[in-house]
């Protein structure tokens, strides 16, 4: 593992591709008002949240509502060597988005037809441009869920393209253990299917999972296949203070380390508590927080919450405050999820630059806490929020676009953080992908080596370097 | 989906690569008496358990004891465009470790040291000749345990490497859910990484997962990173018999589909459990059978085998027998495990064709019960087992290798239940891999377009097709 340089936050070489005209005009008259090339359509893919766009944005966006479309978008793309950067709904993380080589967007959104629901085996097949809530809404009836849940309503497509995770994860798995099945459009244009709808499988390379997390440089994921779970007998949500990040993290790992199946164990430190209260209109006590829930038979649910209650207070913990009916449960997960919005807002016209480290769970704590330190010593404003069963956390540091040093300094702190993470065997990403942002960390986690065969993969696969080119890493 | 053709059980073009005596001097003077040319030596590590050999063996044996000795090896062989052919205790069961283009042996047995137990993370790192029995020996005194368990005692290398289950992965998944980090010598002689030991990872492609039921084809693995579990608190196994096979799975259905977290639900027929009595000497109910596990609290085992019992009473399942002590739970395990050589002992002589088809739990009752019905009207010996739980089960076909036509009859058999598999939305393969065996069914599983997409990746990765070549597809 060497020391990892500081990320740019930039695309450093950005190298735009013509789009011939030839194309666009292809494209405009087969798609008609489905091809804009209108600035602020263009605009609006040429971007996601994360914190800095200084790229031109794509030279067009196709609105396709089929896998055939996509596939022909792709073979026109292919031979005129022009780039295509999927679509969903914009909320990834890392600069995925950005067209730094130019080319054409094909926004996916509109694909957003449930296709089968198979109750029965617990799977659902939808098109890439479903969201979870929307599939969520879909299987209510059947008494299943899909617990993925990253935060954002993304798409299931933008979603399997990141390898996305979230609060559930501790107990669930994140993407890359939901996703049975894809169907693909490769860089020529072909429509492949990876997979089967059967839990398991031997039978060959394991396409599905070299295409979840691959952020569009591999193909475009046109439909998936994931896994429901029946929704759990009983429910309980709480929320539990501590006196310190400590004693928070420290409740978590030995939470962790029992084995118990908790479905969600979210920290969010006294200062986020205070933004979280201010913006969402609840009354948590403003110190150290952990956001629990616990899911399975009534029986089973007493008694993790049981197990958990004596672990908190054997470190400090507070009380367990009960969020009991569904509306409660779901106004504290908003809250939590809105954490982000809550923070921006704390800071009128910042940006936030988000952290994603993830750690071994025995490293948490030296992780987080010499991590909290050196952002407290900083004096930049930020706020903590962490998906810690898993050992993944988020720093959101919130810095003035007009103030150079702000950036230079959240750059530092992050920089300082995945060298950590790494020293600690962890990963510079848990769930937010490289994307444009975490080129360098890559290398210096994986090494030169690794990297190496994930670029020979892609030139194989992808010749003319048109699926989503410029990502994870340079070519 | 085209319907598939009968597999030959045999390499179609066996083309010998020539082996250098350069290169067998090489080696000999490198590694000493650690490079066997015996006969006996190279013909032990040209079969697997699969029931025909009729390819030369390798020209030598390397017993590697590092991964730079494999790197080495490796390195060689590149320079001398020879194949290599990883092999740890030669447990496998589709011809995986058949010498079809000749090359070099790698055994890697000997590297077979617990390298670190992470018990407070759930990890250990172990090096590819560990077995998972050695493995959970050497974490027993940590109160955790590795649960995949494909009955035979195979190495930790050999599992990676054929994504391995077995009868806990109902509960705790599959190789693909368990292994987090590799450690990989390309086909170059490169010594790679993949993963960390952070339990979830957005960064990159998943190469770890791409390695892992790679089959040898792709590089050779040195080191394997998996998870842990705590033992349960309360373990319970009990055994159920039923009037009918489609009875036992309609049961299994309907515990799967209420999202009961079973730890094994295992099916063995009536005629199966004639033989283990016989072998075991045990005295099972000679009628189809689940033999059930049930992890977690004693509450949580309780509550999970009373649902159990119900369902399995409404469906004409007789009372629960229990396996009560450790020993007790052992011996039938171990019964189950033996499934395979108390069907050989029952027809002297005999060698067994083994299928491994996987569908989604839905289908499990049309596939298994067309398939019992086709098997039983075809006059063949058989016995039947299954990983019900995740829709997968194995029948082997008992014939006698001087009679073809039962060779023919046990293929035509094994090809109807795959395209019955296959119609069904199943798999081929859901434990064993390809090999050799399931060439021309992967094809009609996965297609032209994604087997064309395992191809260019191979190629990328392996351009002298040294890793193990003639497996998983023809190149």
């Amino acid at each position: 593992m060497n020391a990892p340089t500081p990320s740019t936050h930039l695309a450093p070489a950005i190298l735009q591709r013509e789009v011939p005209d030839a194309l666009l005009t292809t494209l405009k008259s087969r798609f008609a008002e489905r091809c804009s090339t209108a600035l602020v359509v263009r605009e609006q893919h040429g971007r996601d949240e994360s914190a800095f766009t200084t790229v031109p944005p794509p030279a067009a966006v196709v609105y396709a509502l089929s896998t055939q479309e996509v596939a022909e978008v792709v073979t026109l793309a292919s031979q005129y060597r022009v780039p295509v950067i999927p679509f969903g709904v914009g909320s990834s993380l890392e600069g995925h988005l950005l067209a730094v080589q130019g080319g054409i967007s094909i926004d996916v959104s509109r694909m957003n037809q449930v296709l089968a629901i198979n109750a029965e085996d617990l799977t659902v097949t939808v098109q890439p441009g479903v969201t979870r809530k929307q599939l969520n809404g879909a299987v209510k009836s059947t008494g299943l869920f899909f617990p993925i849940d990253p935060g954002a309503d993304a798409t299931l497509g933008g979603m399997s393209a990141t390898r996305a995770s979230g609060t559930n994860a501790v107990r669930y798995g994140t993407m890359r253990e939901n996703v049975l099945a894809l169907e693909v459009v490769t860089a020529s244009g072909e429509v492949i299917r990876t997979g089967t709808r059967a839990k398991k499988s031997s039978a060959g390379y394991d396409l599905t999972r070299l295409m979840v997390g691959s952020e569009g440089t591999l193909g475009v994921i046109t439909e998936v296949t994931v896994k429901l779970y029946p929704l759990p007998e009983a429910i309980s949500a709480a929320v539990c203070s501590f006196p310190s990040i400590e004693a928070a993290v420290r409740t978590t790992i030995q939470i962790i380390q029992m084995g118990i199946p908790i479905a969600r164990v979210e920290l969010i430190d006294a200062n986020t508590v205070r933004m979280v209260n201010a913006h969402s209109k609840l009354t948590l006590r403003e110190e150290p927080q952990l956001l629990m829930e616990f899911h399975g038979s009534p029986a089973s649910v007493k008694e993790q919450a049981e197990t958990v209650q004596e672990i908190a207070a054997e470190l400090g913990g507070n009380a367990f405050e009960w969020a009991t009916t569904p509306e409660a449960r779901t106004r504290l997960w908003t809250a939590r999820h809105n954490a982000y919005f809550a923070a921006i807002q704390s800071k009128p016209g910042c940006r936030a630059i988000s952290t994603d480290t993830c750690v071994p769970i025995s490293r948490l704590a030296d992780c987080l806490l010499d991590s909290v330190a050196e952002a407290d010593a900083s004096g930049l404003a930020y706020f903590l929020v962490g998906h810690v069963g898993d050992g993944n956390f988020h720093f959101g540091y919130l810095l003035d676009p007009n103030i150079p040093s702000e950036r230079a300094t959240a750059e530092q702190l992050n920089h300082a953080l995945v060298t950590r993470a790494l020293r600690l065997e962890g990963t510079c990403s848990g769930e937010h992908g490289v994307g444009l942002h975490k080129m360098d960390f890559l290398l210096s986690e994986a090494g030169s080596g690794a990297v190496a065969m994930m670029r020979t993969i892609k030139q194989a696969l992808d010749p003319h370097n048109i699926m989503n080119p410029g990502k994870i890493f340079t070519l």
